[in-house]
């Protein structure tokens, strides 16, 4: 085979199309050619697809995947852990490539905000060669310096691209807002990234967990994976939800509130969530999504911290591929996928994740 | 004596009013009846006094204030820091007296937030017998459980009101929000919580403050704390002083960003001046002075750590006078000093204080 | 009833005395007199009793104990979490009360050094009134001041005794050297505060925990509290030991190693188990059970952290009551008392702890 | 000039020997030649002359040094911190390269305990082409990879070799042991690392800073490097120094204790001067010299953090580089240079430094 059938975003708020591209056969030293088995469609995938993020289009989509190594160059015998890797192994890889030089790579170690961060699936363009940077393909061809991870047969693929880059982007922000054994936690959003955070904030011990969200398919989820309560974002009001927060926290207010909802006014609801010297993690804000009336003595008065996270490291992979081995978190987040498309109805599986509809929809290319 | 004159708030937006009140002879055991030799003026005050902070009227104001001892209850015999104390000794005093009890207090450690917190010089009506709670004042009768503080004779009372209430202030904020040694800081703001913020952030080893305020003598004063850079609020717009930063910081913002305006658009302004992955301290919103357009996007891009803090607690009225004996810090506190009023004078103070012309004044009540 | 029988330590390595004292009808405000449903043979008593710690003798000892209020003082209204207690009630309570006023108390916020400490079980002679001032007794009576915990009706005796000061001291440890999600640990000692220290470190989501401990029914606990691997002490050199971690850690060591085990050597053992970077927790080295060789070289060049902790405080009791709450810990806790002796077989209550042959031995006064 | 004399370690205790080698005029990519303008005698060296650490004879030592770009390599237009970098300019670099890929690097971002690790003047044998590694040589060969930094005007070669490889230990050391502003300090030992961490903690804004150490040449430089008292080593004991230690922290202890001796009895003195609850820095026990009798009980019973740090990375190379310019530093450190050498007389300078006779030795290849 000779070409890669891939599903490529053309324009915003346009149908992706099926373009084929011819798979590079000489690879230069460190790059890897992979069969894609499988690549999540993630929110944020619905974000550029509207067009509220800037990418070079055409963008072959996806930057959650799995696949089998068909081809590997010179050099890339080692995967990020150290372990040997050859043709024919299943991997997952980080999204991101940084710079390693600029001042945050370097002096400030927060490689997420390189100033010269590419991704997978967001950064490239498909008119370039080699073309294939983008998971929603049958081939991905991975640069020198990717950050590969070998699978343990023992871990299916669902269960990675079921955690995808939420489980990641979780970790991450839950590392820089850390929750402590004992904590009661206010999780706000039961989208991917709402329910990873519900599984690092179980995994850390924290005592109690009240999710806010929906639709009633996504709260059962949130159950599953562990909340003590779970209140429907859909039938109640912001007093409401406070008012429960507040009743199932001895009327103070959580010790962690993490926003998982990427609507800004949720920023709003939660920060009135956290008891007073509480943390607040601002985790779903990944778009700007404009502007909210904010009161910032609120933060004074209450003392807070609030923290931010953007996007995750390698380092973060591989927590999350070990969170995966531990206690049934692997079968909880596989179970999370819920729809599943070839690449020929790409379209339809971005319509079902705008749509709410889905626990988690991936694209098998070659099933 | 057996009567002492106090300067009474009765009304918001009034003339305060002096009035005599009665002496208590008999002391219960752990108070203590000081002398008042000067109280500062604060920000606060003014805030009380156009009605800002809910009050019990009438209250004689005063919150920072330095005496002498002239009569002490059963069992005071050593002083907070556990230095024996006599009658004739002069002492300073933490405002606030916290329950110790509740779940702020005891559980999370937070004891600024506590519930049942009362201050000296806001929270009592002077209609209330003993009514000497407050600074303005010839007399204030301190109740059992005070944070009493004798003071070094080496340490002028002109340098611990000039310090104030700012200095614990900011040495709390700065607890909660660390500067570290190199760092790059900006202060905004360059009234006493901006100068003493300023303070902090020089002896805690910032290589580089850039300071935003005025008018032009307090730009002076701020010159003279340390600020290496001292930026004019008035003939610059926002834009201006967001590239002076980003030219003074490499391009990339500060490293910790200190709000110390009290005005709300302060965050708006402030918020963009860290770094990537830095610190913001909002400082100054002790008064809940309304809404601001806010994008949160910012804090998830930028991945910041936004901290807010809440007055301040006994052990940093201790550190802060540790502080005054480092360096040149209290002759600089002291000589921020530059008006003196009789208590006869006390809205004359206030209203100088209200209109930004003194660096800080207070009230020598037996001057 | 005026009188309660108490089994009393009246010198070092000679039985404990059955003795009887009058219990006090009259409580001055504060004071709670309590009938002692249930305490625990601490590690500590065996200490105690071999005179390893200089107390006032005679001592009641007991120090981690369970009862029922039966009287109550002037004012003594609320728990220490605030929730009212009244005659009936079911109770425990910190072992220690504290000055709040020395240096450690204030100034370092580190009340377990406080230089005015004083425990019940420990630090009290039995011959000043009013006596009943340690658990192996039919009434204890608490001082004003002490920290006392309402129990919720679903948590047995069993469960507080059962996990007793090794839970508490095992929380304050963690919280000094704390075990992050996905942690690699190794806990060295099966006694009360290794099994604790597992319990902990579980529920702070460890990923793997090594245990070193022994005789066989105390790994068998180990096993059911959750320890991934339980190497015997017995019949393992200490280097087969370290392979064995090694093994289990991709070669690098641990990332948090916590010692409970109280003999000195056990800390040149624990000390090459992190990873370097690492942390190793110092928690069992309460006696001072004199010197080892050790070489310091080790810890620059592994940069290791190296913690102590010493004892608890009342809000590690209300932590430790919270974690009983959760899981089945209550459950393994309570299944931990192996034993259970009346006041009058106290002796033999405390030779079954010093030799090991029990999970967990307790008085029931009363039974 | 085609050839370049180096001082090279051929055996252990022996002189070393100038030996001439060849100079690479072809460079690879990423490479630099430099023209050495001047190195440090770090102490290290003489454990290094002495055996006390496994390297691969023979080396030219010499790994704290500041030259001038004289060829570089393709690809090589940028410094560590982005400066561009050409021919002509003067730099200095970190002295190691680490692999970036292995489980400290990666993972535990602990990079110093690469399992790779390699510095210059230490790991290359001069045997070997490019001979050219080390220090004490009119050229050195910096491989790709290698962290320069180019130095402003105004910093002098004597700042940067003066503060050498110590600074950048302390930093480092600090940074893993904070010292914040206020804290009481005592470092042990006034050889370059003592008087660096001395700089460190001063710039931190510790309020008081003893240091323990001598001759009295070395107790006259730790004054002027801000120590508030120098205790003389030689005339005093272990006692005598406690005592005053004591004296000068309330009868406590300090709040940080930073051991910078290299003999490991410094470590059973300093684990006896910090406060409870206190921090000690064990940062100079490099080398492996032996055992101690040392009691585990004081870790516990005194709840210390003991701190390990072993080398530095790039990054403390620019924080070293900054502090250089703030404050009197860069003076400081260039004042602490009492000798400077020819290459010749590179044992005679060995010889200084071995018997502490000077505040720092350097090496001038071409003055």
């Amino acid at each position: 085979m000779s070409t890669a059938k891939a599903a490529v975003l053309v324009g915003y708020n346009q149908p992706l199309e099926i373009r084929e591209y011819p798979i590079q056969t000489a690879l230069s030293p460190g790059e890897a050619l992979i069969r894609v088995e499988m690549a999540g469609i993630c929110g944020t995938d619905v974000h550029l697809w509207k067009g509220e993020l800037p990418v070079p289009l055409p963008v072959i989509l996806g930057h959650e995947s799995v696949g089998v190594i068909e081809r590997l160059g010179e050099g890339l015998i080692r995967d990020w852990r150290g372990q040997p890797v050859s043709v024919g192994d299943r991997v997952t890889w980080a999204s991101s490539i940084v710079c390693g030089e600029c001042f945050y790579c370097r002096v400030k170690r927060q490689p997420t905000r390189c100033i010269a961060r590419k991704a997978y699936g967001i950064s490239y363009s498909a008119n370039d060669a080699p073309h294939l940077r983008g998971g929603y393909a049958e081939r991905i061809l991975l640069r020198a310096g990717s950050s590969i991870f070998r699978l343990p047969d023992s871990l299916p693929a669902a269960a990675v691209v079921g955690a995808g880059c939420a489980l990641t982007t979780a970790i991450h922000g839950i590392e820089r807002c850390p929750v402590e054994w004992g904590d009661t936690v206010v999780v706000q959003g039961t989208g991917p990234v709402g329910l990873a955070s519900l599984a690092v904030a179980r995994q850390s011990g924290a005592s109690r967990i009240i999710v806010i969200g929906g639709p009633p398919h996504r709260l059962e989820l949130a159950h599953r994976f562990g909340a003590d309560v779970a209140i429907d974002f859909s039938n109640t009001t912001i007093e409401d939800r406070r008012k429960q927060v507040m009743a199932e926290t001895g009327g103070y207010g959580a010790d962690v509130v993490i926003e998982a909802v990427g609507i800004p006014a949720a920023v709003n609801e939660g920060i009135e969530l956290p008891r007073d010297g509480g943390k607040f993690l601002v985790l779903g804000q990944y778009a700007n999504a404009g502007n909210i009336e904010f009161n910032p003595h609120i933060i004074t008065r209450k003392q807070l911290e609030v923290r931010g996270s953007w996007g995750f490291e390698p380092r973060h992979v591989d927590a999350a591929l070990r969170l995966l081995e531990l206690g049934n978190w692997a079968e909880l987040f596989a179970g999370q996928i819920t729809h599943r498309f070839s690449l020929q109805e790409a379209n339809v599986a971005l319509d079902t994740v705008k749509r709410w509809q889905s626990g988690k929809a991936v694209i098998t290319p070659h099933a």
